[in-house]
């Protein structure tokens, strides 16, 4: 599949919709960034994805990551791949400059990262897996071990991997077992096993960093008695040498509906050497605070997914010949039209671009808001953003992976028996896709993180601000774009009463969050998509083609709120009252 | 995965709900059919089904079919289970007894093809194929052909296929180019390549009857100059025994996303002798005849996968321990409590049984409809249930098909990493149902079949007619249903308006039919399953545990039918505006 990176589009986003340079001038650490820098970054990235890991994206689900005596393979060509991108610094792109990342904003790297799981998704995973485990050793490590390690990952030189499920703890981590022994010399022997680890074993990399939850002997029981080590899988010299072989190893690889090419593996810790990252008992509050990002992330895979999906069906609609356009003939001299002619065909292809463009609009503000909690010098800034990070990741991981996923079956669908064929590439996507809507927390649990703990968690507080902003924000529209603007304040207010409601029953019935938690993630999506959208069209009114596709969002997609709101006021009962064995 | 067919639901729509007794008791084919018999029917279609044909479900997807030298074979186990059913007469269950099939109503053959799908996909397109093709023969074929190949293909001695697709010509059958020469002896020679032919070529029987479409000489251009042949395998000797080999040979097997099993044959036809089919001409027609089982057969299959996707999901969510019940622990002394206490995973649960329910009950009713307007003796019976059986078939195929991969990744859901995995069969269940919406025509195409022919053909007539059969049924329930009713009652409107709307509306812009046509179909589904709902929990007031899942039905899916009419109702522009280089 040949891909072209959006990068109009994506310059759109950066430059005129969210004013990129305004703000980075505002923060110290970025205001050195010139307009020329962010091209130069964009173009060669697209080029990079383009050229070099695009073409390994079909051998590698055909061959996979393959596991023999022990030792784990990558699909041919991703080793030499992953030292190109290495070589050039992408995989520290946002990694502190003072261990040799370079410190780019979020906002920016986001594009970056969808190019990447546009191009290929189980090669992408070894890159975010390495920055994610970076991200938390940067957070809550020792000096010392950030010395050790950070230089090695920002440089692409090792990789990272997160080991935190455990065959019987998954969304529940809080009753994983994994033990860690503290001794002498102040490091740890960590013993466990753990299960699906991305990346977990792999041949990129000469080492690989894996961050452990684990429990220590006298741990209390539950989430608050887990602690965070790093477990080298080659132990580091005191002079940063590689030294012996640590206890940990890669039992098994997982058979899986897609991303075949990224190793999930079965890890064994038999009392290999770790050393604790951040204080006792608090691994999990550690792991959290990168979260945001590695969540962020995955959910750019949908968006990645999505508008792969999107520029393969377009071409071949554009391309296939079926039919005749029911407003005349557009190809008279062939047997028949091109189908992106048929208004069926493109409500599909316009779905999948409604989604993905307000997708990857919404991932550029949620970049910003974490860059501005991370660098803003104001601190009422930092506390607002970090507030807005709080409460969007967990829309954002669900409702782009959800979207996302939907986006890949409708484009599928424009191929029609082309599209389930596996030459084409589409099902491919769909298959890739789907893990995003399921590891990293499944949609269904953040969406509980949203309902319980960023909303009710507040009395509806942060969302309640966060309306007032898409509403103010709106009321700066041109009245060129009365009817759109009616449509978001609509919108909101629908948000509004809703939550409101919920806050208000929530008291009632201890099962009203969870029975409500999805859909009021998607009414949020929604809200936010509408004001998205509204605000990339009146960015540039003199744009007509932009309106169109903003009005076919208004006009199909949007209405989709009302049967959600519907489905959340229906209330926990319709959901608790068939008995278990029932079922 | 172990399969249970859900027999206290067949039963309870059989007999009580739509009353199958009283209807064959007036049909002197069916007459006969007495209860004992219709029970051993589908305890023993369950029984082959669970320990004959779902234990070959997932070692079938592994191994494949498989080509080599020309020759096909289906993976370990089918020949074997093909000729237990073939034995069984399971193959004939709705064939002509005239010809040796069981004459059985498809109001009860539609629940053991469920069955079969949702034991094996892969496996009983074999079957339904072979139904299909026995179906055209028997509608369309000269008594000499009937006499020689139905007995055989009844028996499951030989099996059928079906050739209709061209590497350019699918969705637009009318731009093919397969050609059909006439000879001296009243044959034809074949020459032409079909693709994408499931069960093109396979180990399971001595024979395969293979109809194929093709042009003759003096064919005018497009679909009216398509004539329909049967081409064997192996020639037919004039005293039954089997002859020489047909030039009609599998050049290659597709590779597929899902359904492996299934050998998706490039058949290529090289003067292949065949024998006509009906007039000439006519081939399409023919077709037409016998589209409406085949498509009905293929709906089937989303709601096998459907039902097979939940029984594995609630197995499951019994059994798998994460977290504690919002309401308080229900499993106090385990770590955990059993993950079908959480009310989000009941809402994934519970819309798959939602759907698959109410589609369970439409292919009853469609299965009635075909058996009235096929064996009724009254004519305005048979013609008024032709009416329906043209109206509601692609409803049927579509909607199953749609509901039942939703119902599917839902399902997955339910089991997160663990459904993504490969050993667990419910990433197979996504990737078998997914064709079901693309195959015998595309949803897209089944939807603008409704729209274009079966609605706005006859002003919307049909679809009026039926809409007020809803109502008056409606009307009848009792009092306590009130709510179900007022329900129902606006279902019914919004749905009678909007087709209004549309054949109005139609005449003013050629691209409305095409824009509204999915969206339509939906509204159309949504509305037949509120009152089939109604109508499953009127039936048997007593069961307080169907009415809660009628609840939710009513509560939590329903209300998608006003966010699907608000975007018809947003017409044709929003899809048309944007030019092609736009997209």
């Amino acid at each position: 599949m040949k891909y072209t990176a959006p990068l109009a589009h994506m310059r759109y986003l950066l430059n005129d919709v969210f004013e990129a340079g305004k703000h980075w001038a505002e923060m110290p650490a970025f205001a050195a960034i010139d307009s020329n820098t962010v091209d130069a970054i964009l173009e060669e990235g697209a080029k990079l994805c383009s050229e070099v890991i695009a073409p390994l994206n079909r051998s590698g689900d055909e061959e996979g990551a393959q596991i023999h005596n022990g030792i784990v393979t990558t699909p041919k060509g991703f080793p030499d791949a992953y030292r190109k991108i290495a070589e050039g610094g992408w995989v520290g792109l946002a990694g502190d400059p003072a261990y040799g990342g370079q410190g780019l904003p979020k906002m920016l790297t986001v594009l970056f990262e969808e190019m990447l799981y546009s191009a290929n998704n189980s090669f992408t995973l070894y890159v975010a897996l390495t920055s994610g485990a970076a991200l938390a050793i940067h957070a809550h490590a020792s000096d010392e071990l950030k010395q050790t390690y950070l230089p090695n990952m920002y440089s692409g030189k090792w990789a990272g991997a997160m080991c935190m499920t455990e065959p019987h703890a998954g969304s529940d981590l809080g009753i994983m077992k994994t033990k860690a022994e503290p001794q002498a010399d102040d490091s740890y022997r960590i013993t466990g096993t753990k299960i699906f680890i991305t990346g977990g074993d792999h041949d990129l990399t000469e080492n690989i960093v894996h961050l452990v939850l684990a429990r220590l002997p006298d741990a209390p029981a539950g989430p608050k008695g887990i602690s965070l080590f790093l477990v080298p899988k080659i132990l580091v010299n005191t002079d940063g040498s590689l030294g012996a072989r640590n206890a940990v190893t890669a039992s098994a690889l997982e058979h899986k509906m897609g991303i075949k090419g990224s190793s999930t593996c079965v890890m064994n810790f038999d009392g290999a050497v770790g050393y604790m990252v951040g204080k006792p008992h608090q691994g999990l509050a550690a792991m959290f605070t990168m979260m945001n990002y590695e969540r962020l992330s995955i959910g750019i895979q949908g968006i990645g997914c999505g508008e792969m999906s999107y520029q393969n069906a377009v071409r071949y609609a554009k391309d296939r010949l079926q039919g005749r356009a029911a407003h005349g003939a557009a190809n008279p001299q062939g047997v028949a039209d091109p189908i992106i002619h048929h208004a069926d065909i493109r409500r599909l292809l316009l779905t999948q671009r409604a989604w993905n463009e307000a997708s990857r609009a919404f991932a550029v503000y949620v970049g910003l808001q974490l860059d501005l909690a991370n660098y803003h010098p104001d601190h009422d800034t930092t506390v607002k953003a970090a507030q807005r990070v709080a409460l969007l990741t967990p829309v954002a991981k669900a409702f782009f992976t959800d979207k996302g996923f939907d986006a890949c079956v409708l484009g599928q669908q424009v191929l029609g028996g082309h599209g389930y064929i596996r030459d084409n590439g589409q099902e491919q996507l769909v298959r890739d896709a789907r893990i995003a809507q399921i590891y990293e927390g499944t949609n269904g649990i953040q969406a509980q993180d949203l309902l319980k703990r960023k909303v009710l968690a507040n009395g509806g507080r942060w969302m309640r601000d966060f309306i007032l902003e898409m509403e103010q924000d709106t009321l700066l529209a041109s009245p060129v774009f009365a009817s759109e603007e009616d449509a978001v304040l609509k919108a909101c207010s629908t948000l509004r009463e809703l939550t409101l409601w919920l806050v208000k029953q929530d008291k009632r019935d201890a099962d009203l969050c969870s029975s409500a938690a999805c859909d009021y993630l998607h009414i949020v999506g929604h809200t936010i998509y509408a004001w998205l959208w509204l605000k990339m069209i009146a960015t540039n009114p003199a744009d007509t083609d932009r309106h169109v596709l903003g009005r076919f969002y208004f006009g199909r997609l949007l209405p989709q709120i009302h049967a959600l709101d519907a489905a959340v006021r229906s209330g926990p009962d319709l959901v608790m009252d068939l008995p278990v064995d029932k079922f």
